[in-house]
């Protein structure tokens, strides 16, 4: 099977990656904005496929974050790095719900350039599978609507 | 910051979850199911948190698979493997829609024993905040509804 490598071709360390993404979670969550931009290039791109969003440049970012409404917390809940590459789920509560976003992030020489984030939302099952499916979900990943 | 491990308490090698996660989804794809069922624990646990569900063990994850409707194909445009986990994102498509997954598998003894899927679906870009976005997401992640 081919699978594309990263887009930002770089060779930080396992080990660097996994620290710098602990990193970012724990100053954005903490709103420690001085901190948060120091891991991330001046050309950080942030993506958001599910609206096709794209934000580029440390500046942008930044503010980006700072002006989200909502006094919003995070936890993480799984945490992989893979050479330059870490990726990430979390629970994000906020006004009394609770969802789970997955990020991607991408390293160049020690410093996040590209974050990719997903924000999926709660649905109904389909009907025709309750023959093999139970309503049963880790408190890992439960959504609260 | 705490970061809670993978539940599945395991030694599996990253570059044996990176193969065992390659040929999850090439035999996936090609609808090898015996390959595919091959790399599964008895007792596997595939969670869907959008909806609440969980498949628990091999035969009935198969019969989910085997009786998924529509004649979808996937690619995978991420894979990352750490330890005995494994992330993945996918683009996946069926009937002239494309749609981005996104999967964390977690091994035990060099097979699958935890599957867990989000399905994020595309959305319109909240107000306020066009004076920091472009429209401009990657093919990797492209939705197309």
């Amino acid at each position: 099977m081919s699978v594309p490598g990263a887009t930002v071709a770089d060779m930080t360390a396992t080990e660097d990656t996994r620290a710098v993404a602990e990193r970012y979670f724990t100053t954005m969550n903490a709103r420690a904005w001085s901190a948060f931009g120091a891991l991330l290039t001046d050309d950080v791109r942030y993506e958001l496929p599910q609206t096709g969003e794209r934000i580029t440049g440390r500046g942008n970012y930044l503010r980006f974050n700072q002006e989200y409404p909502g006094a919003w917390q995070l936890r993480v809940t799984r945490l992989l790095a893979d050479g330059s590459t870490a990726s990430a789920s979390l629970l994000f509560t906020v006004g009394g719900r609770q969802l789970v976003a997955v990020v991607f992030l991408e390293l160049r020489d020690g410093l996040i350039a590209r974050v990719t984030d997903f924000w999926p939302e709660p649905y109904d099952a389909p009907p025709g599978r309750d023959h093999l499916t139970e309503q049963a979900v880790s408190e890992q990943d439960r959504f609260v609507p």
